[in-house]
Parts: structure tokens; sequence; C-alpha cells
């Protein structure tokens, strides 16, 4: 079943604006086993939006807009959708008086210029809106199914999810997106590519599409169901793609790298402490974002001055003055001082060059050393990461944390063998 | 004149993947003279991209394309415009030639399945592709351009660059987009609009939008002008809002809030050290995107846990017993503590509840305190702040940032005084 989305709005044709609804609406549609097959973003013109809404009927089962539904003059779903449909607006009394009393409940009484919002397309059902004063529609033409739903993201999600899901779910008759989504980490596309492209290939039916962001790759596995059928030969592709590409693969239920690394903590009793120079507060940052890392993450030092370096994470001058403050041996340093004076189980350091200022030939910008000691062992990596300041330091980031998951699961492993 | 973008490729009718070329593309359009009256989203299917290009034709002077130029089955755009233009499409011995060369000087022979991409549509001018192998085209149909471009960023705005801006510039008749961004921060939204409301509607001729952001708000000004036509009412406007809004305008130029607190410091001869609890690392990751930030930011410690608040900040324990770790008093002496440590002029402290756990009646999930002191004074602030862990996060990032940024500015002004 093919479905549309028009997004409606003149602020979404600037430079500034992108239209993030569309994600969350394709997201809902698949599940209900919808396919998008176009999206439109036109703006606040009644022309424009009639004749959009023209070219969708003549293609889409489901039309869901998304915004001018708005109380002012700019607003123009309403009457457009009525005009091509050839149907009369009136205001619906009932409407009305639950937007009077949405004011009063609140102490303000109805601006005049909020009654436009109680207009309703003949024949419409009204979609209600429990977070905000512009109602939602939903009609249907000849077999065509039509949503108004406002702009607001908070709006339109619960919007969609009380009044529209709940409608096209029969009209999808049971057809739905079965999907598989692996994140690996510490390889590049081209590598991650040349492993699987023989294994995909070989099974034609499930779509595969490989999507490399900044530090990491996703492999997006996606097959259409019917009614009844079974992801088996989807679920056998994955197995062997796993196969291929091992410990590699950091998740294939949508955990993000610092949330891998917080359960691995968590699971063998550490607890972490950062030093960190050129990222500056990334690496806690990222770390911190899992709820309850306080469990494990003892806290962090932004190593910015050579002085932090010395005072506060335990680094010689003398080897600051012999290597430089981006080296391996100030890398190893920042370890295991940031791991001494925060008492945690595992020190974790970065220093590199982030750029644009500060390379040289020997020691280029998007230099970068990681450094990690458990007291026992300490370790460094080493590498040049390509791209802008921005770039370089999320990279390096997502290069540690990396690291940090693999020297755990080799940790683990070793342990395990020990006993 | 009318412009609009069509954007092909099925992943971005997938729930992970938005279309951010035509951010860049609208506005080069708009400094060219272009309004942008509609963007489309369709996948590689021939029929659909024929339909798009169909109905663009009868509505716009200029059509941009991107992606579908690959050398794959599923790149289809090519051979949907031929057919919608009835054209014939052909290969170009000297493209070929060109992608032999390119591949060669790689040390790789040319795969077979590249030829495709030395194919041009009868007519067509072929746009040189400087970064990758999809060749770009520009075709005029019956006064009508189009111009096909490559789906991978870079590539796309080099190609728009060098080769379809020039083309557009004559066409655009020499009219522009005159504009202006106010960014302004501590007020909320409507504070903002209603001090501002009454001066912009007055001036009906300049568009005018207010953009929430986390931390901030954009307040958007903008107008088309005509060949010779001054842009004196937008600059009046400008003015008279700044004269509204005042020091919580903290930029006119584009600069961000960090960029700002930076020149304040480096104008200052100040350095900064900043103690981060809830937000670990978010400030000082902000503070040192901006390159050269070295000169004027020292460090910083991540104090997540209350150890390191004591043994590193040098918060007294008996403060952290009696007023609890989010306190006003523990951010005052996390600034006190991580100045003296950090030997900076001033230190910045952070001290909150994040959430989603650890609230109380008393001390709510969003409660944060912040902190700051320049060895004379020692000054905190508190806030309750609305949203999920990262909004709240981001939020306290951007408090403390305006905090120190009207920090600076009282201290300068009120040294000027004493002058």
């Amino acid at each position: 079943m093919k479905a549309e989305i028009i997004a409606v709005g003149s602020e979404l044709l600037t430079p500034d604006h992108l239209d993030t609804n569309s994600l969350f609406l394709t997201e809902r549609l698949n599940d209900a086993g919808f396919e998008v097959q176009l999206k439109t973003i036109v703006g606040d013109s009644e022309d424009k939006i009639a004749g959009v809404l023209g070219d969708a009927l003549r293609r889409s089962k489901v039309i869901i807009f998304s915004g001018g539904l708005g109380p002012t003059e700019d607003d123009l779903t309403r009457t457009a959708v009525a005009g091509v449909l050839h149907r009369t607006i009136s205001i619906d009394p009932n409407l009305l008086e639950i937007l009077r009393q949405r004011f009063a409940s609140r102490g303000y009484s109805m601006p005049k210029i909020n009654e436009r919002q109680a207009e309703v397309i003949h024949g419409a059902e009204i979609l209600h809106n429990a977070l905000g004063t512009a109602p939602g529609m939903w009609i249907e033409e000849q077999g065509i199914y039509i949503a108004l739903l406002p702009g607001p993201p908070r709006e339109l999600k619960a919007m969609f999810d009380t009044g529209v899901l709940p409608r096209i779910q029969s009209l999808g008759r049971g057809r739905t997106l079965a999907k598989k989504v692996l994140h690996v980490t510490g390889m590049t596309e081209s590598e991650v590519d040349s492993r699987v492209a023989p294994i995909y290939k070989a099974c034609p039916q499930v779509q595969t599409t490989i999507l490399a962001s900044t530090g990491h790759i996703a492999l997006r596995l996606y097959r259409w169901l019917e009614l009844g059928e079974d992801p088996k030969d989807l679920d056998e592709l994955a197995s062997k793609i796993q196969e291929a590409l091992g410990d590699a693969i950091f998740t294939d239920s949508g955990e993000s790298l610092e949330q891998v690394v917080g359960r691995q903590l968590r699971e063998s009793g550490l607890t972490l402490a950062v030093a960190e120079s050129c990222t500056s507060g990334m690496i806690g940052m990222c770390i911190t974002r899992v709820p309850g890392s306080s469990d494990y993450f003892r806290g962090g030092i932004l190593c910015y001055s050579n002085e932090v370096k010395m005072n506060l994470c335990g680094v010689p001058a003398e080897v600051l003055q012999q290597h430089g403050a981006v080296s391996a041996e100030v890398a190893e340093a920042l370890a295991r001082g940031v791991r001494d004076n925060l008492n945690s189980s595992i020190g974790l350091s970065v220093t590199g060059i982030a750029g644009p200022g500060g390379g040289s030939a020997e020691k280029p910008v998007g230099l970068v050393f990681v450094g990690l000691s458990d007291g026992k062992r300490t370790a460094h990596w080493r590498r040049i990461i390509p791209g802008d300041r921005e770039t370089i330091r999320e990279r390096t980031t997502y290069f540690a944390l990396s690291l940090l998951r693999r020297f755990l699961l080799h940790r683990r492993n070793t342990e395990n063998a020990e006993k």
C-alpha cells in the first residue's frame, strides 16, 4: 500500500528548516504496512497545496498532511483541501466550545482569530489535539484517506498515534516491514561492504543498505512481509552477516556505543575516569548521556593545557618536554594519572591535534593518541583522522569508545580463560 | 523567479534519512534571486521521477535534481529526465575517457558498470565532477532550466558553485534576498514575541519569523529586493528590534554563543576553567569547539562523583553533607575550587539533576545551579529546566554560557565605569 507525506509551511522552504516530522511519520506508516513513495514540502499557498493534493490523489492510498492548521491567515491547509474535494467548511459548535474551554482553563478568553480552528471540512472526522489548539481531521474520499495533522512535532506525534494509527492499521492488511539494523565500529565502509556484499547479494529479496556515520557504520536489512509471512530469510541473512563481521558489530538491538560500554562496565563491576585533551568533554558527555552512568563513571579531567596535564593528571614535565603533548607517552601517562587521581578501575585518555592550526609535517592535524590503563596494563593507539575540527573530535570520541569496548571485551575473555 | 528542488533516492523515504542537500541549495538559490516554491523527495523509480518532473515543468523556471546519477541500476535520474523531454541518451566518448583516466590515476581499471556515468542526454551541457565519478548535466527546455546534480553533499556543493551558480545568476535578474538574523538568549519565545511583535507588525514588507532552539531564540528578518533596491526598511526594523531587546541579543552576525564568550575572554585577557557535574563535558566541549580556544580555556573537571568534587575541586565534605551535591553552596564552592586548582581568572560550575531518576519533591529533575567566580566575587543562579535528560543538559550548557556572557559584559562595564 502506498502512502505519501505533504509538509506545509513556508519556513520549510528556507535554508534554516527541514521537515523532520516525516521521519516519524515514515516509521509509523512502515510499521502499519504502508510504503512512503513521495514526500512533498510546499509553502503557505492555497494554490500550491491544492496542486500537490491533486497529484497525490492520483497515486496514493493514504495522504498525510502536516502543518497549516494554525489560526492565522497563513494557515491554508483546511481551505485548500476542502477546495480540491469540492466540500464546504463550517464552524463546528462543539469544537468551538472545546477550544473556548481550553483557553478558559488557562485563564484566557479565546482570541477571535482562533475561531478558525473550529472550522471543519464537511464529512471529516475530527482528530482531537490533547497538546495544542489545532484539531486535526480524517477524511475519506473515494477510497483514499487523508489525514490533516498539526505541524508541531509533539502534537503531530500524539495525534498520529491516537487518531491516525488505529484507522490505518486495518487498511494496511497486516502487511509489515521487518527490519534488522547492525551497527559496526572499527572498520571502514568499504571494508564492511567487501566482506558482506557477497552475502547480501545472494539474498536479493531482502533490501540491504550500508550507511557510514561519524565513527560507525549502520547495516540496515529490511523486507516487506505480507500477513502471516515469516521474516525467516531476513533472520538468516542477519546471522550470516553477524558471523562474517564478528565482534566488529557492537549492537543488533539499537544500543548506542556508550550504552554498550556502560553495560560492559556495569557487568564487570568496573569504574571509569577520562582525561580528555582535544575532545575536551565529548567523551565524558557521551558516557553520561546514559541514565544511571554515575554507577560506573567517576568523572574526568579536561586537560586542555599542559599545566593541567601535569598538575591534575600527573604527567611528568620531562615526558611532555621530550615527546610533546600529542604523543603515545603522554596518552599513556594521562590514562594512568587520571585512573590514579580519580580512583577508578580504568583510565581512558585522548590527546590529539583537532586543527585547523597546530599541525606540522611530523604531527599533522588529525593525529590522535588514545591511552587506556587498568592498573595492570597500559596501552595506546595512534591514528590520523581526516576531517574538520569537529569531525576529528567526534571521530576521536568514537574511536576511544570503540577501543574501550574492545579492551573490556578482551579483558573479560582473558579473565574467563584464566578461570 | 521560482525554483524547485527534487531529491531522488529511496533511502530518503526511510525513517533514517532526510534530504539535507536542499538547505544548501535553497540558500544558494535565494542568494541568486530564486524563491524555492516546492521540494519533492522521490524514490528510485523512473515513473515517479518522470511524474514529478512533469509537474515541475508546469510551474518552475529552474529545477534542481539531486541524486540518482550513480553507476548502478537504481540510478534512474538520467533516463527519467530524458524520457520526459523526449530526448535520446548516448555515451559521450570524451566523458568516458575522463572517467577512465580518473580510475587509472588511482591505479584501477574502470568497472564496466561505470560506463553508464558517461551517458549524456542529447543537448545537455556536462557539469564536471571534481570530487566523484558522477557527472552532472545542465539542460534548457523551452526557457526552463534543469540541473542534474549528484547526491553526495560534497560533490553536489562543489558542482553547484562551479557549474550551476554562474548559469543561473543572470537568470535571477539581480533579485536578491536581504536578511538579518538576531540571536537572543536569556528570554522565552513569548517574552521575545511580546516585545517585538508591535515593532515588526508595523513593517509588513519585511517577513519576520521567531524560532526557538535549545537555549536560544533566532529572530529572522528577510525581504526580497529587486535589482538596485535598498534594504533600508529591513535595516531600520533590525535597529528598532535591537533597541527593544538590548543585550539579550548576543549576535547579529551569526556568531555562536561560545564564539561570543571566547571573544569576550580574549579581549579581556581572562582565562576560564569549568567544573561540570550534570553536563559532564558539554560546556568544555562547546567552549573548545572554537579554534584557538586554548588561548583562554585552561581545562576543566568532570566532577560526576562527590569524591571528585571534594578531592579535585576542593568542595568541603561538610558543605556536601549539609546542602547536598545539587545546591547553591556546592555550585559556588565548585566555581571557586576549579578556578584555584586550574589557576584561571574565572571558574564556571554546574551541578544539577538531569534525570530521569534522582529527583525529589524538594529537588526535582531539572533543578540546576550555576556558579561563577572571578576571585573577587562568587555568585550562583538557580533554575528548574524542563525536558528530558539530554535537553536538560543542553539547556543547562546554554544557560551557563549565557550567564558567563552577562558576567563578562557586566564585569567590563563596571571596569570601564571605574576607569
